[in-house]
């Protein structure tokens, strides 16, 4: 039997969720608490990677195993037995041919700005920027040119998963959206090279606050090369919201 | 020069506001900063202690000092030497004869309740109900019979400031809100015996899942004596929001 699980977390206190050797991964935790619930080594499979200090709201990840009582009790199982930063919020079957990562048709992400210094119970999940003023609708504009089927290679990085993917990504939304001083970056793709979309909140807040014009940001895209002027926003801004299938 | 100061701070990680050996405390951070700043030792005075885990966005707290540059400088100087999970919102001077304790008029506290398991990137600050639904209208009927000026011994508990204080206190707000499965108990009060805002929250949340009757629960107010029926909701939930002056 193969189930499709939906899972949370705070990821401050973790390194990511590929598992590691230190084992203070998602991965890891969840695997040691199935090994547990099973009697037996699960092997889980994520939607993707997640790097150390980056948040979900709705990560998704499959395994494979028997188990035999209603599978409300296996979410309640799950959830029991998980540090309280990591939470199981939906458990259910699927078919065989389900799979976490080559199934999804897309994902979104939110990335949490704060205009000045976010207050210590939303630090971990904001960008300070301190004095830097942003301009919204500069970024706005910008953040249109790159919706679409584009080659993302000026905002990706080496590392991340092994296997190689196409640079060419379907960017369906990339949206900021201001509530006072907290500002949300939303965005959809069909998928994302690594450290894509910090990447691309990092050119863009650059936009926001003068230091890179809108036109030079262009020229980057087309250029698919990365370049130094692209810099990487913090992790702790970054929160896997939704996987879609 | 006496300073006023506001601060905020994430109480999860610190064994509350005041001084301890340990020095793990918020008293103790704030005065090695300024230790630091003004090169000799610096005694602080807040408007009272926040236990371990409990939260706030607006301590206040005051101390002596001679600072000669302009005070915007003082608090930059004390954002830049502090962990994230405290963040002096403000300083300004203030008259010799205020006094962050004995100055002060009254609280306002905010318990934030979570009906349901409260998703990771919250459950540091919230109380998870679990399975348990409240009636929110019940509690807020029973809460306005605590409105006004009352002997609250009966939610008191050992411990706190060693200093005698009257247990008639004017309690001038005591409401519940909900928004979808975040409820919030605020709280507005002349002041506060030692886990008084606790123990209402943990008697109310009793009188909302109907373990305990609305009379009873005045009963035990008008007997002025603590029972083992009123417990003390944890700590997380609590956030002191406010101190009037």
């Amino acid at each position: 039997m193969r189930w499709k699980c939906t899972v949370a977390y705070d990821g401050t206190g973790f390194h990511g969720w590929q598992s590691q050797p230190s084992g203070n991964t998602i991965q890891d935790i969840l695997e040691k608490r199935l090994k547990t619930l099973f009697s037996q080594p699960i092997r889980i499979h994520g939607s993707g990677r997640t790097d150390s200090g980056v948040h979900a709201k709705g990560q998704v990840y499959h395994f494979d195993g028997q188990w035999e009582n209603p599978y409300t009790d296996l979410l309640n199982a799950l959830r029991s037995g998980l540090p309280e930063s990591i939470q199981v919020t939906a458990v259910r079957p699927v078919s065989d041919d389900f799979h976490a990562r080559f199934s999804a048709r897309g994902k979104r992400y939110v990335y949490r700005l704060y205009e000045g210094y976010a207050p210590p119970m939303e630090t971990r999940y904001y960008w300070s920027l301190g004095r830097r003023k942003l301009d919204i609708n500069l970024m706005n504009e910008t953040a249109t040119r790159f919706l679409g089927k584009h080659d993302f290679s000026a905002f990706g990085a080496e590392g991340g998963d092994s296997s190689p993917q196409s640079p060419i990504k379907d960017l369906r939304r990339l949206q900021l959206t201001r509530k006072g001083r907290h500002i949300r970056i939303t965005t959809e793709a069909s998928g994302y090279l690594y450290k894509m979309v910090r990447s691309l909140v990092g050119a863009l807040v650059d936009v926001g606050v003068g230091r890179l014009p809108p036109g030079e940001l262009h020229r980057i895209l087309i250029s698919r090369q990365r370049t130094a002027l692209v810099v990487t926003a913090p992790a702790r801004g970054l929160c896997l919201e939704k996987v879609f299938y």
